[in-house]
């Protein structure tokens, strides 16, 4: 078959300003700018930008750090991050547009660079900090909350909201609702703070389950991130009792070093649903298909996707992409090989994890 | 070598009666029934089942779910069942008897369709749970559960006893014994549900302790099992306390995905063996070797076991063997050919796990 | 390139006394001595030995263990030793000396015997243990403890400091030092046992806090070692509030089974460091390359170090290095194979990881 159609069901957008070596590196690496004396070039994925994003640039491979930023210099940053985005074979773009949105392109505007079609996750977090930021009466929390999320996934025609909860209170929250008495409690003590950021678990309980109200597939932040995630109280099945009470489809993003607890979670609930992006740029495509294959041990094949939760450089887009082809080719490469699977079935599954359970769950 | 004689220290019966397809699906997850508009066939285990099975009833790999069921029906369960069993190499099998047993063959009859020998394994919950049923004094709980679990080991010539720790109170259990006075508050707490299942901690410590005056091997569920697992209570290392305070041999069944912490305790503790039964058929022969070697990444050679854990359904039994062959095939054969090992090793570590560390532990 | 020279930054001293083969097979086996029945050359590291360390010994690959030891005999302690330390093609040894080291060869010694040069690391616990063995003040812990520790560590001129809080407390510890009134209370409770073993969370807090300020490398013992470990304790992402507050290098050894997590900290903080020491030999040279992949798939290439850990006798000292230099070899064969890495980048990068990383980390 030629080259699959991917739906990317999670990522952010590119940024718009020119990025100088400083820039680019604090933007490669999920720990920011590198200690004195090293460089974030001498990462899995520092490598991988040289080998695969210099020719993209007219650069042979394994091109030096210096030679390639002089390149993208000299191409501009739109023309970069066209090339980048076109080689994707990207159809749809879900982006999340809660995190530091200043200076990244909106959806619409990364969709007219792509060439394709881009829709909005809603963060939760970011439309309850929103009110806050606002001022917003504590006792009418409950109510308000829930109107301006619904107003918010109204006005940008959301396919789907998103949580953080991983970085604020972890996934040891428990899982009934709370009581309007408690959540009046809870805003009182959060907005005291300022700025106010979310991370009250009697208000992360609530947030998600007005968020069910919405009937809209929920993506969670799972394992891998940045240096404020503790990675024990992201351990995707730490949310089984929260899973278990609703019907909701759950996305659960990243998931590495978790992968095969995911994939348990996927088998045993009937709407649970995974990834392995940031992972795949991150460990390039060398380490991608062992990842996908225990994110794929147990889980049925309708609740894998694929995302990039690529951010900023749009080098992060091509990588995803192509870290995943290398994966999902691995993996039904093999199938098919060792005659484990018909190439039929094989190119069904490719189908459904590179776009078509995407599209059926976020009715795309 | 011919095909190695396989010992199943540890699975289910066969479901007697017919199946039709939501039966048939119902019985190839762990999560039971798919969700509306998805089959248990787009799994790793169904797409095993269309490859591995169906040639055993004559039907081209890869063939149709629907070609599958049709020609399963018109063999009939007896057929199907037999045919599959004959196929494993299985000489003899291990059998739980405490989980939802009606409707399933016997361990006699099992051994009568298998052409194979056939032992009862006593599971402790159960036979607390038929007394509750029974009713029982909470004073004299401490006096009657010893006396009844020796009477039903007895009774059934059982060669081992199996926890459900895992599935009513997870592993972060006091690993001392409880005192009778504390037996009998418990008990009273326990027997005041009805129906009373057991899940409560002292009584758990106390089922595993009358366990352990029987000298036979217990077998723990450890990690992947149904939705009821809390994945993070499983973890085997959590048992360590208790492991290090007994003798007894200690069967952990399953452990995926903690495969390698379990291979840890295995490494350390002298009583402790390992399978990965239950995840070899639900992954396959494709990734069965990795999670087998993980197992043996540090355990000694003469505490790896093999398992099925099958249940209901007999091509599970046949995927179960097929697929931990696969596994001891691919660790011996590259030990082999890259001349880690000589043959005459492997082949005695492939007997050993095969069959003859559980004759040999079990007393078989 | 010819065989890369290698710091081990992480053993122990070899033992001086011949070994018969109870000895022997208490230190080839994280488990100490076998169980009644079993032998420990019946594991991975057993079957490499007879593989691997024969040839050393002038016998044939796959000997027996009869033979093995026979041979070993033989030659005596100190021409086994010599062999298996030059076989490893080490530079550099830095020696923990705070384990048992009564009967093992001091770093001296073992630099003499390996030809090679050899540094101290010195051990907090056993810096503390010293003084309450001679008897200290509880009132007097919180400056005499700083005062040993320096002078302790400019009488050998030692390049960092080791932790076995993994052994002690586990890392769930408050990441802040304690009060000079908590640390009197805690060394008052600590000291009225006898002996008096390190165990107390207030104390291993103020013995890191005091390392800090030294200015020196910190090692963490992490995950794999002896049945002291509790496993679900010692996963280095328990570390992340402690690392985040300091920025002097954070040493995790071992790592394994949380290589991924252990990878996932030197991704997000600027002075994390790793190795997979200890489980290269345990496990042998047909899987160390996935442990090393695996640690590897997000770190950066400058975190990346070598270790053996091993102990006592010197077959783990050749294997370690035999098993580290398959995996590194596995590595940058697969990548510069793929085309994913240059020669050149893989060069240097399998330099970095040998001996350049540890090398500028500990200023040797």
């Amino acid at each position: 078959m030629g080259l699959l159609n991917l739906v990317d069901h999670h990522c952010h957008g590119v940024a718009t300003a020119d990025l100088d070596r400083a820039d680019f590196e604090a933007l490669i690496s999920e720990g920011g700018s590198p200690p004195p004396g090293e460089t974030n070039f001498d990462t899995p994925v520092g490598l991988a930008i040289r080998r695969h994003c210099a020719p993209l640039l007219d650069l042979p491979r394994h091109t030096s750090p210096e030679d390639y930023l002089a390149r993208r210099a000299e191409l501009g940053t739109a023309e970069v991050t066209r090339r980048f985005l076109h080689a994707t074979g990207t159809a749809r773009y879900l982006v999340d547009t809660g995190f530091h949105a200043d200076g990244l392109t909106t959806p619409e505007e990364l969709a007219k660079q792509a060439n394709a079609r881009a829709h909005h996750i809603v963060r939760l977090e970011k439309v309850a900090e929103d009110l806050a930021a606002e001022g917003v009466d504590p006792a009418e929390f409950a109510t308000v909350f829930p109107e301006r999320l619904h107003a918010t996934v109204t006005a940008v025609n959301a396919v789907g909201v998103k949580s953080v909860a991983a970085y604020r209170t972890g996934f040891r929250l428990d899982p009934t609702p709370p009581s309007r008495i408690e959540i009046t409690e809870a805003a009182r003590s959060w907005l005291a703070d300022s700025p106010a950021r979310l991370a009250h678990p009697t208000l992360q309980r609530f947030t998600l389950e007005t968020a069910i109200d919405l009937g809209l597939p929920i993506q969670f932040h799972v394992g891998f991130g940045d240096n404020d995630i503790r990675m024990t109280d992201v351990d995707p099945t730490l949310l089984s009792d929260w899973i278990a009470r609703h019907r909701t489809p759950v996305m659960l993003l990243h998931c590495w070093p978790y992968q095969r607890q995911a994939s348990f979670l996927a088998c045993v609930f009937p709407n649970v649903y995974l990834d392995v992006g940031l992972a795949l740029h991150y460990v390039g495509p060398r380490r991608s298909p062992e990842i996908l294959a225990e994110l794929a041990e147990v889980s049925p094949f309708t609740r894998l996707l694929y995302s990039s939760d690529a951010y900023g450089v749009p080098e992060l887009y091509s990588l995803g992409a192509l870290s995943f082809r290398a994966a999902l080719d691995a993996l039904t490469g093999d199938r098919v090989g060792t005659d484990e699977w018909s190439r039929a079935d094989a190119d069904r599954i490719a189908h459904l994890i590179g776009h078509g359970n995407a599209e059926r769950v976020y009715h795309l």
